[in-house]
């Protein structure tokens, strides 16, 4: 493994009945709060309500910001980092999913200084602070309540920037797995695949001894595909739904990549995607990993596709070479997920050929590195893209 | 799983030369340093030199404790606390093992109160704060960097407590595995054997689902039982180094027992002896653990027992019940410990069946419950004493 730093101080509440503790926590930051969420789900599913309540019982006055979009916006950002300026903010409440938290994680450091929030995005200008906040996660897949990795949305430019900030890293996590319950089966299924795809980057890696963290991810992914396929036919059930939440929330800690930093690229590229078609992450990455896979699968890195197809996906071994192998494993893997209902073309997203120029153009111009693992050209990019149609 | 917290903001530095960010650490907290160590054997491997060198350089100032025991006694930990409070100490320096930092834990309790520092140990007056510290470790096994826990014993009185405080986390905890490579190959096995003790504490566990968490114990057993043979016979190979350190290091992590209390009772039963027998931690486990393993065993827990026998040691179940299976894994992993050269029997430290009373009535007497999974009355104690002799 490489040298490495892990630091992660978000106190994490995991399990049923954890939102009885918010009030406490909040309470040793501040007591005017800026209580942001997205389209209503929290509203149809009580957790707005329960969260209000505990808010009143413990005299914590806020605001709210409501509306994040799935892909969340420079604007939205805007608007928080206004209210949070006009109303003298000293706490944000996230609740809901990764989109929520990352548009909390830009809010926080905009909310503490007069530079453009979208330089500080660019990185051309650093954030320098920002305002505590915490996290009460209602849909599983992004993990973004453990990171400090946010991407937002700048739609006017047709622009969308991972980014992330020091500043931007939660007092604490709620995570109570039961609020996942009421997810749509469609929204299920892609947070499933995002979290999937986190593990999955992470062990594209270069680094060499990593015995125990390459056996870690495997043990999330060969759990995640036992058990996704019975949540799919017993959404309610609070112990698939209990697994899926854990495996999400760890995927992004940072424990499970001590030593080695994953590959990445077809991050890079599903967000320079999704900056010109606002398509959900989790299709974006069923649609690409796939293709990435066997794009950049040759001689030098065939055993490590082929460690993932026997320990993971149950490929057969035995009188087959280690390339075929390989592509078995990527197959499975492209099967699983369009079997569990995700998409397997572009074209399912009504995207065209005529978009794969601009959409490579935008993957190289917006990160330095396009994949740690296996380093990505335009090129590159546009034949990936090529196979997604 | 059950709810839980993970909140662990300890720095954890890990690789070759991490060394080099010590003193950046320390001057964010202070200028004034207590150095902390054992035997001698950083001054043999040349730790002290490195560390003290970085001192100088970085114009830090400090006093010394030397001589902390294996098993550290209040006594050293009373002339820490003196010398912090003479020397108006602000950042206390652990470099060594788990009884090095586990002494500096208490030490930074007491500097910061009046009250005795043991009535702390023993429960009867909280702590209220703490020094800052930071550890250095140069042997592999107790997993003390990222706990909360240490272990103190009173020689006077012939008590050993296991205790905790949120007061005695560290701030930062550099872990360079080749600082291990000089450690002899008796102490090496008795870290692997601690280490792989801490795992199987958690193992055995109450919680339902947590087959994430499972694979994770059973990922790091199977793989110090790999690497510590090779070890064994190549004692300075630093990829061997590497991959034992940081099993030992995120054993004690939190991260491994998300959901879930372990059971813990062997442990009790160690400490106890050992406030009669000042006999290596790793030594008592690798005589305990398997007849404790033995004595649990019955138609409510053979399950857990068949899972570690299939999963980590290798046992063939076909055409085999299920108690054959367990009994042979807990035979195999005797047979693995004391092939590495681990003791078998209490007898082979000189300790006979006239102790056996005192030590069970002393871990009754020093806990609430004795083992989590399988809670231990003194008679159970007693019999597990006994097959052990």
């Amino acid at each position: 493994m490489e040298p490495f730093m892990y630091f992660n101080p978000t106190k994490l509440l995991f399990g049923k009945g954890q939102i009885n503790r918010l009030t406490k926590e909040i309470k040793s930051y501040g007591n005017k709060v800026l209580l942001v969420y997205g389209g209503g789900s929290v509203k149809r599913n009580g957790v707005y309500d329960e969260v209000t309540t505990l808010l009143k019982q413990a005299e914590i006055d806020w605001v709210e910001l409501s509306g994040v979009e799935p892909n969340p916006r420079l604007t939205t950002v805007q608007k928080g980092i206004a209210l949070c300026k006009e109303h003298e903010v000293d706490f944000v409440l996230a609740v809901g999913g990764g989109s929520v938290i990352d548009c909390t994680k830009a809010i926080v450091v905009g909310a503490k200084t007069n530079e453009a929030v979208w330089d500080i995005i660019c990185r051309k200008v650093r954030a320098t602070d920002g305002l505590p906040y915490g996290s009460i996660v209602t849909i599983a897949g992004t993990g973004a309540e453990l990171s400090l990795n946010s991407v937002i949305t700048n739609w006017e430019q047709q622009d969308k920037r991972a980014w992330v900030s020091s500043f931007s890293r939660a007092k604490f996590a709620i995570v109570d797995p039961t609020y996942t319950k009421t997810v749509p089966k469609r929204q299920t299924v892609y947070g499933v695949v995002d979290t999937m795809s986190h593990i999955l980057e992470h062990y594209f890696h270069q680094a060499e001894n990593t015995p125990i963290q390459d056996q870690f991810l495997e043990s999330v992914l060969r759990t995640v595909i036992d058990v996704t396929p019975k949540l799919l036919t017993d959404l309610e059930n609070e112990t698939y739904r209990e697994t899926i939440a854990y495996a999400s929330t760890i995927a992004l800690s940072d424990q499970l990549n001590m030593g080695f930093i994953g590959d990445w690229g077809t991050h890079h590229i599903d967000h320079a995607l999704s900056a010109f078609y606002d398509i959900p992450h989790g299709g974006g990455m069923a649609i690409l990993f796939p293709n990435w896979m066997r794009y950049v699968l040759n001689d030098d890195t065939v055993h490590r596709f082929k460690q993932l197809a026997i320990q993971v996906l149950g490929i057969e071994f035995e009188n087959k070479t280690d390339q075929a192998i390989a592509e078995a494993g990527i197959n499975q893997l492209e099967t699983i997920w369009t079997e569990w209902g995700a998409p397997k073309y572009l074209s399912d997203y009504d995207i065209s050929t005529e978009a794969i120029d601009k959409i490579a153009d935008k993957t190289i111009e917006t990160v330095l590195v396009c994949g740690n693992y296996y380093p990505l050209s335009k090129e590159d990019i546009v034949t990936i893209l090529e196979k997604s149609m």
